[in-house]
């Protein structure tokens, strides 16, 4: 069975045909016919303007969607909890204990947090394809900056705005997204994470499954609730197995369009890196948790992080390392090279895989110390304040286009904002993470490695972290302000221990970076252009890109699976919830639960299966029926989505979601939130919101600023 | 290069050719031939009589060598460690402060150590071939067991020989291995772990290396020192880049004959498991390590073991990750399989691959169920106990035929010394190690598998870690002594909560064992033996097989080499060492070095690179020069030689030993240990021992019981 799929699905690569429910689809290019055809659904285009409209993004890496006319939002609690840590202390856990405002003038501000609504694309393919014609390594680098500064001088002046350069299919198009940006989100609603989370790591990416992965935020303007004409209703209907049903989302980031040789990379070197990494950090991480209290909650949002992460990469891993699936994506490769082989038009482009394969060579070769020597120390606050300062002082003396991309003028406001933010931090986790960064950066390079004698010297790791983060003064945000303000002057003339450190470290980072953009990112780019460009004039754009943390929709069904010869209904019950409990975490149930036992209706469906196509970044994305209402709120995929990121399969991949009817059970009878669950309901009465007028100024627009497709 | 250097090894695989100075050669098969061609080197029988009676094996998994007439034993600082951590205790610490037997009588005994003198090889693969003709999976076990149960008949009346069967080419040759026992071995000399294991887990597998990895051991007969006619005398004059050296020792295990699918298995699914196990129990037992100085001495053992198995496997992965080294063992195994195609006469092995295939895809299959269930909380010393003695009083209840392989009747007396070794158990560490052993098994099987179910209910690892250890009595080696003579009724009457707990484990254990060894392991098995007769049948013994921890000869040349267009010169001296130290671990030295520092004679050789085709088991082997004279002790191996379980590459390959001069150096003026060095010196000025007796009763006989080789 598993071999048949897969060859099926190797076929699909190559040819008009996508598979099933496969795809995510941007709002320009839905697949409009499959949904006719298959689905018989039609909808009007104000439909999916609303559905975009309503739909949002949060800057750190999740989805979420308006919920309410007053800027109501909903989004999983994994996805706000930065923001209920943050606001969080020793005294008042919110993380532990939840939140509620029950007055709205309780709403609590998030100290670090910016969502954004996407309000137009624009096709700037041209545009870009003409600026960065024939160049390659710097030169198109620096060609590319320009251009992308250039289209993005609108944004730069409105602080309001984002705008974002999205390449996709690995840059047969470039399309420039605009944002409107929220920043004051204020937290309305958020369970304990002991249900919210409830599993833990032992349950994440399994179903059936029992979370209430839900939070409620607010957006403000000017101190007082938006107005959103575009939000979805909320459904309290029981959906049935067989529904049909939208995803509409920001996938982060997938792969099913890299070459063989790429895949090998990953698999047997970028993957096992990484799950040494991360189960180490992760045994680092729970000793660490259980020095104390205080260090268990300090440690839970980078413990739940790496745990998440490992258990996605290790998922990514087995996807690679299955035989059936790695010789399907060989031979649908060996498809698509003999139809270039044997054809005149295309022959020009048979060299795109063996050019791909000498890149995989020198990634080979360079990967692991620009990791360790580039991408270093990534998980202490505290460096990474002191690396950004040392580079964006040097970086802004020079024209934007020769600038790291990170330091362009286009994304100044961001690094300003995430500079200046007064997030806590912990010393003693920093001083921590910093030592087993070290510590790795030590493993990884051995100490005779320059870079490693310059930093550490006869000392170790231990002793150095602890010493910087001790002396270190840029803990405090007034300080990080006045150094991001001051330029090179503010910084020559400080001897900040942590700063001088980022100093000591940057010309290691900037040499391996500049090989490794030279020879590796930079031609890997071009060649995936090329490929896509092949693509595109074999299929068009009945393919769908890959994923850019980016609005895409995903259309599905309600669905359950077979595994192991066992039938998985699509719908998990609350009565499931109290049976999977016991006295310990991670199936320890809050106080709040066990007391609302009696109240609650144990029948009431608390998780849902859906069929949809979607992975990290979707987090928080709602889940609509056909009239696009709320039936669930997608928080995860089941362990055989995980592949997701290479391929898609109908037959087990599995959304999971927060099933909208017990949200609103718990929102009830566990917490009584009725002034919630009042706005909820009564945003589900008035009609209006559905069909946008016409011409309203929020109506996304898709413009062309060129003629020409790719 | 690297590619050119592949291609060449490929085709070694099928050819008569065997690299350079590559291959682990049985002493009845020794390549004379090639060493008189390549080295011009000759030797008499009974010089390698000698060598062969001079060289001893540590049960535990490592070499050792008799290196005077008075039972004086070389081996390694890390082959010995275990001893001299159950000598130590809290308030004798001898791992941290090193120990010298001044006197005669304080020599020490280790509680738990067994040394083997290889006495005879006896050829019995027709019985054997004879005995499980035709004969598969079960059936095939049980006739297997039976035969060698009936050939190691005579040694199990003797407890002071060990007698082992050997597969040789994986089933090309049964061999009968018949060694004379020592199990009074008592410690003599060991240096402070820290100039032993100087630079720590850093440095392991690097070179240029500075460790002093050397310990001596005495064996006594009826409290008396042994008397030992076959000893290697020392060299005391500095070897030369280029001399021919020999290395006499135990290789544990090599892959060099498995097909490419069982390769990929390796690669893809073996090591990426292993390597997120190793990582993250690594970082548990640092952390533990942390608390508290005594938690810091019982946790060293097991961290060493643990890191030093984390870098194996880690090369291990990234020379199977290689595409250079994996396309030519494709290229390798395509050419025999041409070969067999091609040849009416070699036609039936042709299906020797996919068959291969076939068992792989099963392994893939029940690989992850039986690791965590039938080899589980393999840690835990405790619970080790008590499924030993849990499955032994049900074994022996059975004919020996029927039994699982650890439990016949020959394997008895073993089980048996370890059940009843004196080992201290440290309860705080066997907690930690049980939970972390029952928090990995809850993870790999999920919560709902019915042995976790049955094993820790709605209870958390912590808790029945701690309970299990707390209560049961099983420490106590009077309490296991009774429990191991009483057998099924003993048994039935002890409520101990291990035992308890390790009755509820066995039967799932069992079945899926049973699934294991049917469905993988006997037809792997069959099969690897249908693939060496045809290698054999092509080439003979001008192959050697893979390492199978028996003594072997490895020849080759005291050398350096080049590295990123660095020359690496085969000797580091003494005054390397105290540059690269520091103040602090790893590279901290003991106090009698900076003590010693000024007496030193800092130029004196400390650690050498020599080309010999070595592997983990090698540990304590003795490096000879071309006259049998110690000049080193092989302690390692360079990170380039661990993919050496599947390929030799001469070029960068290089084993790494304490270097002779180094050794006496450190004796002399560090430890001041002249009764010890005034041994070595007296025992290399006699001659005797070189030309053995014709008729010794000691000299190995290599005998065949059948005429016919396979």
């Amino acid at each position: 069975m598993h071999s048949k799929r897969l060859v099926v699905l190797g076929l699909a690569l190559v040819s008009c045909f996508v598979w099933a429910d496969e795809g995510m689809w941007t709002f320009d290019a839905l697949p409009k016919n499959t949904l006719k055809k298959v689905h018989g659904f039609e909808a009007p285009e104000t439909f999916w303007e609303h559905m975009l409209l309503a739909s949002l993004r949060i800057a750190g890496g999740c989805s979420a969607s308006f919920v309410s006319p007053q800027g109501l939002v909903m989004t999983n609690h994994h996805c706000a909890v930065e923001c209920i840590e943050h606001l969080s202390s020793h005294s008042k856990d919110y993380v532990k204990n939840g939140f509620w405002a029950q007055q709205p003038g309780q709403e609590k501000r998030c100290p670090d947090m910016e969502l954004n609504q996407l309000v137009e694309i624009i096709d700037v393919s041209q545009t870009v394809k003409e600026a960065t014609l024939n160049l390659y390594g710097p030169a198109f680098k620096s060609a590319f900056n320009e251009v992308t500064s250039s289209l993005k001088k609108d944004c730069q002046n409105n602080p309001q705005v984002r705008c974002e350069m999205v390449s996709l299919y690995r840059g047969g198009f470039y399309h420039l997204y605009k944002y409107q940006k929220y920043s004051d989100v204020r937290l309305v609603f958020a369970p304990e994470v002991a249900v919210a989370f409830f599993g833990g790591d032992l349950d994440n990416f399994t179903f059936p499954r029992y979370d209430l992965d839900v939070s409620f935020l607010r957006i403000y303007e000017n101190d007082k609730p938006l107005a959103t004409p575009h939000y979805f209703k909320w459904s309290f209907e029981e959906p049935k197995e067989g529904d049909l049903a939208f995803v509409s989302g920001n996938p982060g980031a997938t792969s099913r369009l890299l070459t063989t040789a790429q895949l090998r990379y990953i698999r047997d070197y970028a993957w096992p890196r990484r799950i040494a990494r991360l189960s180490e950090l992760r045994a680092m991480l729970k000793a660490y948790s259980e020095r104390g209290a205080e260090e268990k909650r300090t440690a839970a949002t980078w413990l739940f992080s790496v745990e998440n992460s490992l258990k996605v990469i290790r998922g990514r891993h087995a996807a690679l390392a299955d035989r059936n699936f790695f010789n399907a994506k060989i031979a649908a490769e060996h498809a698509l090279q003999n139809k270039v082989n044997t054809s005149e038009e295309w022959k020009d482009y048979a060299s795109v895989w063996a050019s791909i394969e000498g890149i995989v060579a020198k990634q080979t070769r360079y990967a692991a110390e620009y990791a360790a020597v580039e991408d270093a120390m990534r998980t202490s606050t505290l460096f990474g304040f002191a690396k950004v300062l040392v580079r964006a002082a040097e970086e802004r003396e020079k024209p934007n286009a020769n600038r790291l991309s990170e330091y362009v003028d286009a994304n100044l406001p961001n690094l300003e904002t995430w500079l200046t933010s007064k997030v806590p931090l912990y010393p003693k986790l920093e001083t921590a993470l910093l030592r087993f960064e070290l510590e790795k950066m030590r493993e990884a390079l051995g100490v005779e490695h320059p870079l490693v004698k310059t930093l550490l010297g006869k000392d170790t790791p231990a002793r150095v972290a602890a010493r910087l983060v001790s002396q270190t003064k840029l803990a405090d945000v007034k300080v990080r302000e006045k150094l991001w303000k001051g330029g090179t002057q503010a910084l020559a003339q400080n001897k900040d221990a942590m700063l001088l450190f980022a100093k000591l470290a940057d010309s290691y980072g900037r040499a391996i970076r500049k090989t490794w953009e030279t020879e590796v990112e930079a031609p890997a780019t071009k060649e995936g252009e090329r490929l896509a460009q092949l693509r595109f004039q074999l299929f068009g754009t009945t393919l769908y890109p890959d994923a850019t943390f980016t609005l895409r929709l995903s259309y599905g069904q309600v669905k359950g699976y077979e595994e192991n010869g066992r039938t998985i209904p699509p719908l998990t019950r609350m009565s499931g919830l109290f049976e999977r409990a016991t006295h310990f975490e991670p199936y320890l149930l809050p106080a709040s639960w066990t007391k609302a036992k009696a109240k609650l209706n144990l029948n009431t469906p608390l998780n849902m299966a859906t069929t949809h196509d979607i992975i990290g970044g979707n987090s928080g994305s709602p889940v609509l029926n056909s009239k696009g209402e709320v039936i669930g709120l997608a928080f995860d995929g089941n362990i055989q989505s995980l592949g997701g990121d290479y391929v898609f399969d109908a037959k087990l991949n599995r959304a999971i979601s927060v099933q909208a009817l017990g949200i609103v059970e718990a929102l009830d009878k566990v917490y009584g939130a009725k002034r919630l669950l009042a706005e909820l309901k009564e945003a589900s009465k008035t009609t209006t919101n559905q069909e946008p007028a016409k011409g309203n100024k929020e109506t996304p627009k898709t413009t062309t600023n060129q003629t020409q497709k790719p």
